[in-house]
This record gives structure tokens, sequence and C-alpha cells, in this order.
């Protein structure tokens, strides 16, 4: 048996890329992607690829160069996802909600040789090659080359640096040899992380990574053939949760759409008659916004914090047809699927969306899930009651943090990686998250999962969003504080009406001991509620004697108790994916 | 980049083995096998499986070593699939169809060190086991351990060898520390090629080709969750197109049955509401039999020879939903299928079954499939005509052959596998077969499908079953010799008849030269014409000159022209999968 060798003809190295060689010869004339008047089919998708990535090389980018790129969900923005990786290269997506000051740390850290900077974003981007060419006025600047992307669809001039998409797709020879993918553990994406909770990380996701988990998730979502896509979803986040390389494999449509407001989505859903598409909870709201009505059911994956019951009720009330997941950067998107029993169909839709609020099962590309006590690494009970850090195992796992040995170090335990967050497993083996482990609440040595506390407030009358995080107490630790926005129009809602409501519905020790009325949750760029800036706020509002020595000065003190006082609350703007 | 090493957490050999474990951790409570009277759930499959697997160590079988197993569809044929691969062993299915000679060829060339045999071919063991021992007087016998596997159902009594399979089971250890996959090119399974136009060769399959063969096959056909399969195909034959695995990754139920008859079949059915199926075209006769009604559509996938677009069309009316596939076992089955376009929905159903008849696209997990001139090993054209060697690259095809240097030398050429099969590529990038490439016929230089002239033999009122192959002819090297099968009740088929009727239908020098009338068309286990023995009664019949000098007594004269004349036709019975 072992004397039968690896040959080129039964061992091709695992690679997303190949799916677009394929829907070439496959697909050929069918569409592509679509972006307002632009239409490409998949043979020109390839073409121009191919063209770009040949343009790269005789930029003289090279194997395991990184090239970044800071724009919407605009054609360029797609094709890079197979043509820098195609030249050899490793494609850096970033954040388009960063700072100039996040972004010129990710063109250091990462190294990039190349930077593409969509028109809208140029502003953006030059503030953050200033900053990265002052910080290295001693001789260690590492500015990239810039090229700009004008808009597709209306060109509108605006320039920045030397280089220009088109220019460069035009410029490229179809038909050059491009490098020959040799190791599928080579890199072939970069993604930092949203760094709510610690400093950003650069993500590294190899060729044969990224390869099976758009198969597995492909498969947990059941997209079959033929799928109509719209990109609502950053295609920054995760590489849109794969579905970038997705679409090629299964010879989809790509429906662009350069902002994400309710007016493009719902006019791109019944103009083009989407199938699919994916997006944070926080969407949700855009979705239902209006009075649309959908001609076919639309496919949602969602993913991020778990939605409230109620939110996917109205939802699928709506005809989407909601599959909640559950994933991280560090696992190539959505890790766990709540895929869907038919049993439950015959459920009350209360039910079943209690049920699909649920995180689910592993995908198939990962070996293993599982919840464990983080002390012993021991199981825990699958009761959905006793709690223990998500853990994953699988090759759908990152290669690592890049230039990271500590993160990396934290994070990978023996054959685990260790999410940071915190879950159960219901007795049939559906895994629900309960918080991030930074985000549990000890009180008392009792741990408090302050996403149990934020869904009893969100079933208040008055309550349009909620959080609820950990605030220093002399006596008990920490105890909960809860930052509530009232519905527009709710009168009343305030700490001593929001408390009394909790201690109907939850045990004494988990009520919040303080309630913080705020215009708006403040929330990140892919819609996750900042809980360090929470958490900072209330230990500000910290009964003294529990505030850390140095901070003696309480700067904020009038806040709480009235909707709109905090300062905070007028400079956050609600984050649209 | 390159600094990242793989981990245990992110690197996890890929096999289709994993599938089980993950079954009985998310679909632990719901049912697997169900076979008569007997029902297992995942979590129950497992522990069966770990317990046999401890059983094989415990029996002395280690890495490599081969495990042989003849038996039908049953439960335990389900679970050595997983149980003999979880011990680090390789699972060899045999072809039940055998005769004891071919039996014992197989056990000798594996050198199996355990032999699995369902009661019901016990006596084909046997005498396959006494050949094996008499050939090795000389002191070179290798005779592996014998098991039975006694009906799940009704136990029979009946024994064979020392071991019984439930014995086995029970005896086993479910905690039982189980050998580890280290590297995923390890063989998993063994399967010998039917062996119509050569020797059986032995076919070695990677883990890592079968896990991702099994992934995308589920993907090419659309299996989405809880399917209920009906296991009519055999699973020794290429272990079920996979979805042996297939079934654990999706958590569906395997409805096992003895005998793929008409009434096992359709109260399998409508008893399971059973949704997928596949089998081989000359099932579809089985599927038709009878005035059975399906209450809901049941998935179908067929390989093997196209089937003619008149029978895809009954198939498709009575409720059947046909994808139509090409795969051989050195590709783990399927490597094409014809994935289904929506826009194909609106043509006239005898336009669909010609495009339902079509082999299709590479499913995911190849690189490359294409259609070449064999010599120069040159694309041709994309024309629906022009004819090559259809020629497959991927990580499913095959490790290669056991101990078969030539044959893997002739098989590999280059980044290629030559499949010996003859097609064409349509426009739209769908692939046709045409023939074996033994199967041409060239006729004064000119290439003739033979694919293609029994087309046309079947459009002919009174023709059930037809074959064509070579016939050596002194003038033209070879013609055309077409076997035909009168429907029943049919009167005036004869071989002036079915001439003039080519005639109107093809070129001249396409039309056979000889038709022979026979009772039925001889087939081998897996429903594929026996065109080797088809060539052998064509050289008889051939003009005498091109008799090659050996064979210069024509021992059949009298053959041809009238229905039922030839010997061979009486001793041959229409195989069943």
């Amino acid at each position: 048996m072992d004397k039968l060798q690896k040959r080129p003809a039964n061992y091709v190295p695992l690679s997303p890329i190949g799916f677009l060689p394929r829907a070439n010869a496959v697909y050929g004339d069918r569409p592509s992607v679509i972006y307002g008047r632009v239409r490409f089919t998949w043979s020109q998708t390839y073409a121009r690829c191919r063209r770009l990535a040949s343009s790269l090389l005789a930029l003289g980018i090279r194997h395991n160069d990184v090239v970044s790129v800071l724009a919407p969900n605009v054609p360029a923005m797609y094709e890079m996802h197979f043509a820098v990786p195609m030249a050899g290269a490793v494609l850096n997506t970033i954040n388009t909600r960063l700072d100039a000051k996040a972004v010129a740390g990710i063109l250091r850290h990462s190294e990039a040789k190349l930077f593409f900077v969509d028109y809208q974003y140029v502003r953006l981007a030059s503030d953050a090659l200033q900053i990265l060419a002052a910080a290295g006025e001693g001789g260690r600047a590492h500015v990239p080359l810039v090229a700009v992307i004008d808009d597709a669809d209306t060109p509108t001039g605006v320039r920045l640096g030397e280089l220009e998409y088109e220019a460069l797709v035009s410029r490229g020879d179809a038909c050059a040899e491009l490098p020959r993918l040799d190791d599928e553990w080579d890199a072939v994406t970069l993604n930092y992380t949203s760094g709510t909770t610690s400093a950003p990380k650069g993500v590294v996701y190899s060729h044969r990574g990224a390869y099976l988990s758009t198969m597995s998730l492909l498969m947990s979502w059941g997209v079959g053939n033929e799928p109509v896509y719209l990109w609502t979803l950053p295609m920054f986040h995760c590489n849109g949760w794969t579905f970038t390389w997705g679409m090629a494999a299964r010879g989809g449509v790509n429906v662009c759409i350069r902002d994400a407001r309710a007016d493009d989505i719902h006019r791109a859903i019944s103009r083009h008659a989407v199938t699919h598409l994916c997006c944070a909870p926080v969407v949700f709201n855009i979705l239902l916004d209006g009075n649309h009505s959908l001609a076919a059911p639309v496919h949602v994956l969602t993913g991020g914090a778990p939605p409230p019951a109620a939110m996917l009720e109205r939802v699928e009330r709506a005809g989407f047809r909601v599959t909640h997941a559950y994933g991280l950067t560090e696992a190539t998107g959505p890790a766990l699927a709540c895929e869907w029993r038919e049993q439950w169909d015959r459920l009350p839709l209360t039910d079943r969306a209690s049920l699909k609020s649920r995180q689910g099962v592993s995908v198939l590309s990962l070996a293993d899930a599982d919840v464990k006590d983080a002390r012993t690494m021991a199981s825990v009970a699958r009761d959905g009651k006793s709690v223990g850090e998500i853990v994953l195992r699988g090759s759908s796992i990152m290669k690592g943090y890049l230039n990271n040995d500590r993160a990396n170090e934290e994070s990978f335990r023996g054959e685990w990686f260790l999410t940071g967050d915190v879950g159960v497993v219901h007795p049939d083996g559906y895994i629900e998250i309960k918080d991030r482990s930074k985000d549990v609440i000890i009180s008392g040595g009792e741990n408090i999962c302050s996403k149990e506390v934020e869904e009893v407030l969100f079933q208040h009358p008055g309550i349009a969003d909620a959080a609820v995080v950990a605030m220093p107490h002399p006596h008990w630790g920490e105890t909960p504080c809860a930052f509530v926005v009232a519905k527009d129009g709710a009168a009343g809602v305030c700490e001593d009406d929001v408390i009394a409501f909790c201690r109907k519905h939850v045990s004494r020790f988990m009520v919040p001991k303080k309630v913080v009325v705020y215009d708006v949750i403040p929330r990140n760029g892919n819609g996750k509620v900042e809980k360090n800036v929470l958490r900072a706020a209330a230990s500000k509002l910290a009964p003294p004697a529990a505030v850390p020595a140095q901070k003696t000065k309480v700067k904020t003190t009038t806040v709480g108790g009235r909707r709109g006082e905090h300062p905070v609350a007028h400079v956050m703007a609600i984050s649209r994916l």
C-alpha cells in the first residue's frame, strides 16, 4: 500500500483558487458578477483574474508578499480573492470602518507590498499612509505601492498613487504562466481580528483550510447549484465567510452592492431574484425596514452575537429563512451551524426561533468541537446548563497569528484551539454560546453569562437594545451593569423599572446592580458590541472601594438613570455592515 | 507566513472515518441503519464500530492489513466501512457476483488477513478458500482467518470458519484506544475492477481521496440534511460511490435491503420515505416494474453506461429525479455529474432527457477533467463532436493499482489519469461519454463510437436492448456488428430490417454490417455489457479473411438472423445489482 506514491494526477494541493478555472470550464457562459450595469461571466472573471495576477507579477509581487485592500463589496474586491493568490501572494482585506491609525497599523504589521484603495476610501488611506511614512522616519519606513480602484459602474476619476485597478487588469496577460501552488499549507489570506477585546491580530489562512472551509460551509448551509448571492456581509470579513470562493465552486451569481442600505438590499433582491445572503444580526433591522415583500424565500446565514429569539421570529415571518452559525476569524468564519431538523418544522414559531438561536453543530471541515472546563480540559455535561469554553480542532482552523508567538501560545492548547467563548452543549449535541469568556461576570464566585441577562432585557417591552458587562464591586467582586436603549416612543424606561423587571425574570444575583440608558449601544464595524468601552464606563460607575487605585478621578459622574446623558452615546453611530 | 507550523489543532488528516464520531456527537439519537426489524442510531453505530475495531486489533490485524468481505448491503457491510479503517486496516469489498476462482484470485492478490463472509455466500467463499489452499500447496498458501456474518434480522445459524461477526462486535471494547491516523495518504479501501476488458486490478483509495470524494459527491448530487438513503447500489461497488461515508456526514438513514428486487425496493421506498438511491441504469427496469406510485420524488444518481434517453424519460415520468454521473473505480466512483441547470426545466421532456444523458461536469474534488487527443495530449474542440479520451486529475483519483506497476505506468501520463473512455465536450462545457476507448470501432480510418450506433438501435420500435462491437473486416479493418434483443411481442426484428433502419439514421460507414438477435445482452454484475464476450462472438462471424489465422475453426455458424439461436444467449441472465 505504501509503495503507491503521490503523483501530479492524484495529489493536487487543495486550494479555493481552483474553483475558478473549473467555473470557467463548466459555468463559463453564466453570470459571475453583477454590479450596477457591470456584468461579467465566469469566463470573463477568470480571464480578468489571470490578467490581474500577471500584472501583479510584473510589479514584482512574489510568493508570500502581502497585498492589502481597502474596499467595499465591489467587483474588484471579488476578483482580488482569486487574482492575488494566483500570483502566489497573500490577500489582506482591511475593515473599512477602521480609523487611519488602525489601517496604518495593519499595513505596518503585515508589511504590505501593494495597497489597493477604493476611491471612496482615498482619504482614509492617505491618512494611514502618512502615519506610516511618519512613523518610519528613522529609515524603517515601509510604504507599499498604491493602486486606486475607481467605481466600475460610474468612474469618478479619483486617483491615489501611481496605479489604477482597471489599467492593471487591461495591461495584464491572460495567457501568462502563473506560479504553481506546491504546498496547500501556503498562506492564502491574512485577516485582522476586530480587536474588541485586545489589539488586532493577523490571522493567516492556508489554501487547504480555505478550500475545506468553503466546501463545508456550502454544505452546512445547503447551497445548491446556481445560487444568486447578495453581498451584504463585507468580503473583508473572513473573506465573506468563504462565500467569495464558494460562489465560484457553485457557479453562482455575485450581486455586489456598494452599501448595505435597506433600499439597495431590497432592490437587489427583487431585481436579481436573490436566493442567499449572509449578514450579522444587526442587519436584520435593515431587512425588516420598510414594507417590502419577498417573491420567494431568501436564505440568510447569520453569525456573530446570537440574535434575540423575538428578532429571529420577525425575520422569518417576513420570508427570510435564517440559519444561525457561530464562528470567528480564527476558524475561517462559521465553525458551528444550526443544521435544521425537519421535525422542528412542526413546532410553534417561538420554539423554532429559540432552537434557531443556538449555534449548532460543527461544520464538516472541523474534526471536532467541544465545550470544556478550561482548567481541566474535561468536557462539560451535555445538559444545556454546564458552562465551559468552546474549543475547536480541524483543518479549517487558521495557520496561526502572524508574528505573534504569544497569542499563538495562548490560543492553542494541545489538540485544541481555544475560542475564548463560553457555551453549553444541549442533550441533542447542539452547542449554544453563552458569552465571550472575557464577558462572563463572576459575582460572589458565581458565573453570570451576560448574554443570559441580555436576553431578559430584550423581553422588556420598552427596550430596543441592551448589553451587560461586569462592574467591579467591593463585596461581590463583580456585579452586572446593564446598558439599555429605549424603543422610540417608549416612556418610563429607567433604572428602577428595569431592575424591577429583571427581578421578576432572573435569579437575584444576576440582576444588574446598575442600569444605564443610552441612545445607542457602541458597536464596531462588524456589529459586535464594544464591551471594552462599556466595561470602561461601568468601571467608572462602580462603588468607590472597587475602583482600581490608579483610577482615582471618576470623569463622568452624571451618567445613568436618564436617556442620553452619556457623552459616548452621541459620538457612536450604529455601524452598518 | 512560513513560520506558522502545522499543529494538532489546525492540521487534522482528512479521513471519511471522522464523519462517524461527528455523527455520534451531533446526530446521536437519530436512526443510522435500518434492516428489517434491525434499527440502530448513530450513537449505536459508532459504539458498534469501535467495538469491532477493537476486536480486529485483538485478532492481530495491523496497519495496512487487508480485511476482505463478501456480503450484500447488510448492516455489517456498512459498519465495516468504518470499523476496518478505524483499526488501521484496509477494507476490501468483493463483488458477490464473481465466481470462486475470481474471489480466490482477489484474496491471493490482496493477501487478505481476514475474510468476512455473509451466510448467503458461504458456498462461494468455501470454494474460493479451497482454490486458495490448493494453489498454495507448495508452502506459499496464504489463507486468511474467516468470519461469518449471519443475518442480522433472522439468524440462520449458518457458520464458516472460527469467527462470527456479532460475537466480534459484542466482545469488543467501545472504549479501547484505536490507532491514530497520522497520514491522510494512507490506504482506506481496496476495490478490484470488474475486469470486463482485462484482468481485475486492485484499486487503492487513500483516506484523503475518500474524504474529498465523499464531500464533493454529496455536493454534486445536492444531498441535504437527513436524507433517507436506500441501498440498491452495492456497497462493494466503489464503497457505494462513497455514500457509505456520506450518510454519516449528513446524518442520514441507511435503509439496507439484502436483494434489490422490485418488491423490496418499492416497499422500502414507501415504508421509510426514501429520498435518495443510486443505481446502474439497468435497475431502471426494476424501478418501473409493476404499478407503483411514489408519494414524493425520489432522487436517483445513476452511472455506468449512459441510459437511452427514452428510458430516462419514462423513469422521470414515474417520479424519479435522475442525476446522471460518470465515473470509474479509479476515480472513487463518479467523477463527472450532470449538474442540472434551472433553465433546462422549461424544455420538453425529450430534450431534458437528452441533456440528462450527458455525463456532465467535474465534481469539486477533481482539479480538472478534459477530453484529449491521446497521442498529442491536446484538448479537443468544445464542439460536441470532436472525440478524444477523457482524462482526469485531482485528489479523488486512486493512489494507484496494488502491485501492478505496468497498469500504473499505462494509466498515469504526466499530470493526467487516462480513463480509457472516449467522449466529447459540448460548447457549454458538459462532457458526454461516447465509448470505452477499447470499444471504438475504426473502420477505414474513421472512428465509429459504438454508443452512437446503439442510440440509433434503441430508437427502433421493436428493439429492447442493443450493443455494438467491432468485427474484423478484410477491407475496412473493422466494421460494426450489432447484437439486439427484440421487445416482447415485437415481430420482424431481423438483420435486414435493422440494417435498413440504421441506413435511415446514420452515415453509411456506421451502419452495422452484421446484426445478431439475442435473447439477452450479456452483462456483468454491475450491469455493464460484456463487450469482450460480444467481440469474441463477432470475431467468429467476420468474413473469413479477417479472422486471425489461429482461429481457423468457427464454432458457431448458425448464429444470426433469427432470435435465440446463439447458445450464449441461453446461459446469460440479466444481472441485478
